[in-house]
């Protein structure tokens, strides 16, 4: 990976903060098991898997609390 | 999706706050299983199943803090 | 629901924040399965599950988090 | 319950705010199944079970985290 | 246990903030499990189980948060 | 472990923080199995299993919170 996979926490917008939860969430799974074969072999077990996208979208929810306070919860972007 | 899906943290009250977390916990399943197809498929295996309402209640609550948190705890609006 | 089912996060006491807690993570459930029907029939299988309780426990702690801060803590009744 | 089973998030000392954090995750509990047969009944099934006492422990440390803020990290009484 | 179980959530380091957060979460087990011996019998079943490690390990997260929290994050230890 | 294994919270950049919170998340498994042997008899048993990379993402999330918290988010390195 580049040294340029998250240069800051700072988003011009919401979206972009989701996203941006949503790749760190990903990150996570990634420096665990850096084979992107493997990754991508049990991608059906989770993908097609009701508990396993609900954690899923728990760690973004984590990852997103973390990404919303570092941007002030973009309060002035209203 | 279209660019305003989340212009913005902040709702006008803690109702429509809890609407944005739920919305925020099913983005963060739509992100990782795009398929509407599939999602609706996977439905009653949650919907019907006690510790899946509750992995979801839990990943609204997780949700619920930061829009909370980004609304000031809409502390003015009594 | 009337729209006055969450009209503020301030509570007067802390056990009243407690049960605001408690209110949240069933709405929680409610929003995803809004049949009462299917969520009474459920019931059994969390109420008399000690894992589903803790999860529940769990989930009403963390809005109880929520609650506590947007009520500053309550520090000024003692 | 009498009405002063929560009077207050204020403890003297660390050590009476985990006891107090600890009583709030079992307070999370007794809502959910109000039958002190029933929970007493659980209990060989999560007490003897390492995974649920990881989970209790887990929802101890959140009420802890919300209990430790209350008092300030109690940083004066060193 | 002595009534100096928990004198302070303050350490000198991050080091020992840890450590801190390590026993934290071992409290929370040992006050819902009491007897040393159930704890022992059932340690092979969690300390050679991955996925009670990574339960374990969170909750040793969440209290270290709480314990990095009340240190000011050791921001002066540089 | 020498006395330097987490000498600070502080890091350069948002990447190295990520990093801190992946080796945080390590060291809550490694305190509570310190055998490097078991540690990686188990690897397959998450590294192979989708809900587990999930559960390490978690916790991963958690301490990154931690982390991007001690450096005021990294604001100032845009």
């Amino acid at each position: 990976m580049s040294e340029t996979w998250l240069p800051t926490l700072l988003t011009e917008t919401p979206e972009d903060g989701f996203q941006l939860a949503i790749k760190l969430s990903r990150l996570g799974v990634k420096f665990t098991q850096p084979s992107a074969e493997v990754r991508e072999a049990l991608r059906p077990s989770y993908a097609e898997n009701a508990d396993s996208l609900i954690a899923t979208s728990h760690v973004i929810a984590v990852h997103f609390q973390t990404v919303a306070s570092a941007n002030g919860y973009w309060r002035h972007d209203a």
